[in-house]
């Protein structure tokens, strides 16, 4: 029996994500870092707030002074002044007293709560009757209750988010340690494949796999570099690939679907220098004909020729080594599924993982994934689809009714 | 009672939609385009394929030629040849023939499907003995079975994924017309806001809104502009918001959460020429004090000064008119949601549409969502949160277990 028939999980295709060493680190400005990945925990070196602030407009008060306060029995406070936003008050608060206050404002001295303005009527100038109480804390942000000196923000691993973004804003952090993006390079295979500015003869079609992989890898994050198209030569492809991973993180051949060529790309892989053919097969539908190979330490990908299966195997297995390798630990975010109940029967195979793609549709507030069963070398079919469902390894399909789980493509 | 209450519903609010113009158009190469929305029609100019081809390794032939064919009884036929990818076949099949093909090869002229290799055996140079009937159309996609020449392969308004880009490349389209990204003005107001760059002295803070919105405007597909931080002058603020409105297809400003700078920034807005107020509350929290202007029919949003109620406007608000602005139609994709299990009880004021920040935690396969209870003006619960949940205007909270829908954030 050829090596290609000991084809390997999903599962164990994806332990060796671990194999490869994650990239390097750069500097990069905060207003460009969205969606890049943090390269070294954070730590706070103050409080945030930095001194307790009115969250909103009011007045800023011992809250013992206003214990027993209420509508039909009022307090009466002595009105110190009033606070400038932007400003440290240049006085205290002491019991019975009160400060004008709006939302931002800096608490004075001797206040620990803000009493809002509703709650209040002014008598004169100087003077206000309350009809609430308010508790020690309350109507105010304190200092060091967003984040303590000291503590860790933002740990190593983790996505930037807009979010992030203004937490790093807020300590005037203007630049940070990010992963470098990998860069990941394609290379077309295949005597009947021509660059897309070209009308294809007879027999021949336009180079679809390089922009749909371009596209993918810019949208896990990675950096895309395109080798152009190695016409079917053992000679040309091995130069190629000897040429590449130089300049790259991880390198996908592309085409090859048939047989012959399978057998082609795998031999110029177990031929580079320094290299180790980890996977010849994956038990998926569709991309059972996926290679994986160590070479120097870089992850090389024969993926299949067929547009969709393609698409597939970067999907469920190529992403997850990107996010690896791109320094992303926070897994969890990337596999976040929409639910949804499946409009008809698919039949699966015992032993393989399939993955089926599907159209989302909303009737009646219920979410219907439909199943597109189309051949996997139809781009259309992709183009219809809003996820794809797996089909785990052990069942024989999936019932209509069922609930099931929609990875976003 | 001041204008200030008459608060809109979320739903009012969104139905101002449509008053805003679409941004222009412009031509971008195709490989520039991810994520970015189409803004024509694009019709298919041929068949994909132009010809049929072998989806498989093995022998082209007449369906017809293998009928009842079984390891039993195998069927004879004479081999004509042997098909090179990326060439036309210059040879027919005749029945009784078959031609030795490879994935993606041309099917020759009287071949009509593809038996597989392993269906098969080679008994001498020029004949084989096949085990297994074919049925027409197996294992070949056929012209046009992708593509339908003068098919809308794309319609308007329809975000530009992986599978677009190659869709177009398999049609040699290298730019396309798409919707510009619309230009988001960022305006900062307050007097306590100092840029991140300075250390903020007593009572003042960096201007972290800037940049969460920034960020938000890139991720939602805008191009954000800030326009740096206007004291709490109404002169000022006048004229930023004026010459702001010249170079943008939107405007935020932030910041005033207190009574007066609302009011403040309601004057302002309303005194801009060929404005009108359209909303002065909406009935969410956080967010309720959010002001929407119509100026030179442009969006113009006082926001809330929170960070947290900022961000929560954006997501639950803006980003469905900034959707609008960049010509999205598939509105559909833009609100699937994460399923999951409120981990405890949530109370919530009914006439009012909360928005609660979660945490998603896989427990034992189940996704479950933890709220997170902290005041509005901490950023680190943002940082924190995976997620918003929304609950129901009519709704009095949510219960524990309750099943719930989680916007990611």
């Amino acid at each position: 029996m050829k090596d290609f028939f000991k084809v390997k999980t999903l599962e164990q295709v994806l332990g060796y994500t671990s194999d490869f060493p994650v990239v390097g680190t750069e500097e990069i400005a905060l207003n460009q870092s969205l969606g890049r990945i943090i390269a070294a925990d954070i730590i706070s070196d103050q409080d945030l707030p930095d001194f307790p602030r009115a969250t909103m407009d009011g007045y800023a008060m011992k809250a013992s002074s206003t214990f027993g306060a209420s509508e039909g029995n009022p307090a009466y406070l002595t009105v110190k002044g009033s606070i400038q936003m932007g400003e440290s008050p240049n006085f205290a608060v002491h019991p019975g007293e009160a400060a004008k206050i709006s939302t931002g404002g800096m608490l004075p001295q001797g206040a620990d709560s803000v009493l809002m303005v509703e709650h209040s009527e002014a008598i004169d100038d100087n003077s206000i009757e309350i009809y609430k109480s308010v508790a020690p804390g309350q109507h105010v942000i304190l200092a060091g209750e967003d984040i303590q000196r000291n503590e860790i923000m933002i740990s190593r691993g983790r996505l930037i988010r807009p979010q992030e973004i203004g937490l790093l804003a807020a300590f005037g952090i203007q630049s940070i340690k990010i992963f470098k993006r990998p860069v990941i390079g394609i290379i077309s295979t295949g005597d009947e494949i021509v660059p897309i500015d070209q009308t294809p003869g007879q027999g021949k079609i336009r180079d679809v796999n390089s922009y749909t992989l371009a596209s993918l890898i810019e949208k896990s994050g990675g950096i895309p570099l395109t080798f152009g198209i190695i016409k079917d030569s053992y000679d040309a492809l091995f130069r190629q690939c000897e040429s590449a991973i130089k300049t790259t993180d991880m390198v996908l051949v592309s085409g090859g679907s048939s047989v012959g060529m399978r057998d082609f790309t795998t031999d110029v892989l177990s031929s580079l220098p320094d290299s180790k053919i980890l996977v010849h097969g994956i038990s998926i539908s569709p991309g059972k004909p996926t290679i994986l190979a160590n070479v120097q330490n870089k992850a090389f990908w024969g993926m299949p020729g067929h547009v969709t299966s393609a698409m597939v195997v970067f999907e469920a297995v190529v992403r997850h080594f990107i996010d690896h390798v791109r320094g992303y630990l926070a897994e969890k975010i990337s596999s976040y599924k929409i639910s949804a109940r499946l409009s008809r029967n698919v039949v699966s195979a015992n032993g393989r993982t399939d993955f089926v793609r599907v159209k989302l549709i909303e009737k009646d507030g219920v979410m219907w994934a439909e199943p597109i069963l189309s051949k996997s070398g139809l781009i259309n079919s992709m183009v219809k689809a809003d996820g794809l469902v797996e089909i785990d390894i052990n069942a024989e399909g999936l019932n209509k009714d069922d609930k099931i789980q929609v990875a976003l493509l």
